[in-house]
């Protein structure tokens, strides 16, 4: 299944690094962790660092039912962004990132069915860390209300990927001068227990190998 | 110095996680290598991902002159996001990120002046990519007429740093349930020469050392 393209989500440039798969829009959102989703307030957009969730064409979002941002019925732009690498090119002209990226654009829906509230928030939280939702304790009633669930629908979305060498105008190219990528990785560290654990206990088989 | 709040950047929601003070937005944005422009595009918003340079108290971001987002005159929000560890509590409801965030919000100004042009390029490059600027070739006049440069002041911004284990009820403390923080880190991976480096060439310090 392809994703279609709209006046807003057809690239503008460099349409060759555009992926039309809805496979690849899937791989680029669950491999994330932070979404930015943009918004318009008061005729100014702000752009706001959030955890989210998918189920099939959904992705959710959440916060506290306080947060003045978290509006249903507004538009939104929800982007996730994976930096790869860094290219380094002969010319400065050419310098770039590897990188995939993906934009949702869409309106927010607030969700107020009970039974896909507590769905999205599971995805939320197995999202962030998987193996969760079964193990710590899930929300109380007083908890759900005091949480807003927004679903925006993949259904507007572009995905961006480059991958591979610098571009070089072959003008530039030369023994001398060095190209090349510096790949960038992420990577999870040793659980640090906080002070209520006692000492010694190992953590949990989801969280250890992690 | 700090930074001045206005009813846009004081904090709606978590004051406690706020930073007030402007050595906190420059070591959040010299940290970080993408960052995330939200505009107003026929009233939506638009998240794009991009790389950026600072001097002093401007953000400079660039881009090709056709590039149909960079305009200068328009309201933007920069928001550059670390995200430092995974917060893991007892309750589903406390799982949180710890993480540190700018958002900076003003009116994008297209650099005209070519000195400051120039300037902003090298910053943006040696911010990519520290000691390229000084290695790499330097843009010729076509390259410099074919780059847009866009500077924002860093006036009104808010910075947000979460750190610290997971703020559980007192409650749901438990010897039975593990909770504490997985910290996230990055890391860059070994240079990859591109097919024009002669075999066996080594990289330079600038890039060796990264």
């Amino acid at each position: 299944m392809t994703l279609s393209p709209t006046s807003r989500t057809t690239l503008g440039r460099l349409r060759e690094r555009g992926a039309t798969d809805r496979a690849d829009l899937y791989a680029v959102l669950d491999a994330g962790l932070v979404c930015h989703v943009g918004l318009v307030r008061d005729g100014d957009p702000v752009v706001l660092p959030t955890g989210y969730g998918r189920i099939d064409d959904t992705l959710y979002i959440h916060g506290s039912s306080g947060a003045r941002w978290l509006r249903g019925g507004t538009s939104v732009c929800v982007t996730v962004t994976h930096l790869d690498g860094i290219v380094y090119a002969r010319s400065v002209f050419h310098f770039s990132m590897n990188y995939r990226s993906a934009v949702v654009l869409g309106t927010a829906r607030t969700v107020t069915d009970e039974t896909e509230r507590w769905d999205a928030l599971r995805a939320i939280v197995e999202h962030l860390a998987p193996g969760s939702w079964g193990y710590a304790r899930v929300p109380s009633k007083r908890e759900m209300a005091a949480t807003t669930v927004l679903a925006v629908d993949l259904a507007e979305a572009s995905v961006k990927i480059r991958t591979g060498p610098p571009g070089d105008d072959a003008g530039d190219i030369t023994d001398e001068v060095w190209a090349g990528v510096v790949p960038l990785t992420s990577a999870y560290g040793v659980p640090e227990a906080d002070a209520h654990v006692p000492a010694g206990a190992a953590p949990p088989a989801h969280v250890r190998t992690r």
